[in-house]
């Protein structure tokens, strides 16, 4: 148990976490927002095992050319970016309650039946940044027939945060 | 940039928009409920490129029968379907705040990769109606094995209302 | 029309709800957690017809290996395990107020296009325990290439409870 805070666990373990803000979010994959707050809840778009120059990690197919480690590892790199999809919405990680909620989905041949193996790379880093009272979430993992250029994972996740989002004119 | 509302555009555009209430939603997928308001956030169930007799614009696979401008025309003709949805929730698509999230399904081969420029004829219509600002939603594009009776398109969509939900009995 | 209640309604359907308090929830898919609460939401794990020793009901594929009927008791098995989570998560299936959204996938053939008609095994146990008009939820049903350990349906799940849940410290 560490009592150290999201964004010092970050510096520790010496994440690369991207910066949305510049170049800003999108363009690749069209008009998409890459958060929405209401409430408390804040909704982000999905995130695939990409840098920001567009280089996937391990694309593929969990089956046949991608093995458990490898989606594994994607996995992990899809939460580091989810990380900075965060820092974008809230100015700071330390700002997140909970993680509530990931759908992942997982590129796979018809005879893999092991997803779950590889989305456990998302959540053991989310674990690691938030700890796990706080990062442990409800999941469910889906083997998809593709996903977009290509990627072999994406994760869909919804956070809680200490404070509701400000108002906003309606 | 446009100052007249969604249903002024609704009208601009011409588009033909569904009324789910005559005859009623329903029936053809069993027991679905249209949609669920709860505080602000209203949610929806998915919705296909299908006219309400049934008949299904471009059913069948991307990369193999169906092109990405055919997959994008479905994805557009599910997107207005939803408005029927959002109008049967909230009597007028002014009543929209947000449009929160969309996780939108594909029918593709193997190989095909790119499920973002098909589910882009959603997103486009949406901000068509509602504007940039209120309806570029977070989103996810996933490439999925099937959908019910062989349409190649599904959209599941969160919206966020200007007011609550009026307190129900619980 | 009943008028009693859902827990009522377990004991007369003669329903087997597993207990994941004992043992506890967990383990067999890696650091999932089984609920969140989030005001008055109630956020579900993915659920699979699956007996608490792991024997799957049905594992395979629809279109080759399992049948509608098969498929619609699968769906169902796993609607009675996802009562089970509601209990570890509010005490009693009676402080449900709605089920919200349910998104169901089904692992399917290239060619099986009736996935609506397996999930409706569990929409159809929902209302019976729930009543229709709690539990007529809004839905998509997606089909899947595959699901983890071979299951053949899962279903994602998000509830409206009676009451908000507790303040936690934040």
């Amino acid at each position: 148990v560490t009592t150290s805070s999201p964004e010092a666990r970050v510096r520790e373990l010496g994440l690369r976490v991207p910066d949305y803000s510049d170049p800003p979010y999108g363009g690749r994959y069209g008009t998409m927002k890459p958060f929405h707050r209401s409430g408390r809840l804040l909704m982000l778009s999905g995130m695939t095992p990409e840098t920001r120059d567009g280089t996937m990690l391990h694309p593929g197919r969990l089956g046949r050319d991608v093995t458990v480690e490898q989606g594994y590892a994607a996995a992990r790199l899809a939460a580091v970016n989810l990380l900075g999809l965060v820092r974008l919405a809230l100015g700071t990680l330390d700002e997140v309650a909970f993680v509530v909620s990931t759908l992942d989905f997982v590129v796979t041949t018809e005879d893999f039946t092991d997803g779950h193996l590889v989305s456990e790379g998302a959540a053991d880093l989310l674990i690691e940044v938030f700890g796990a009272e706080a990062a442990r979430a409800t999941r469910a993992t889906i083997g998809a027939m593709s996903l977009s250029r290509g990627n072999c994972f994406e994760i869909w996740a919804t956070v809680e945060c200490r404070s509701a989002a400000p108002e906003e004119p309606r």
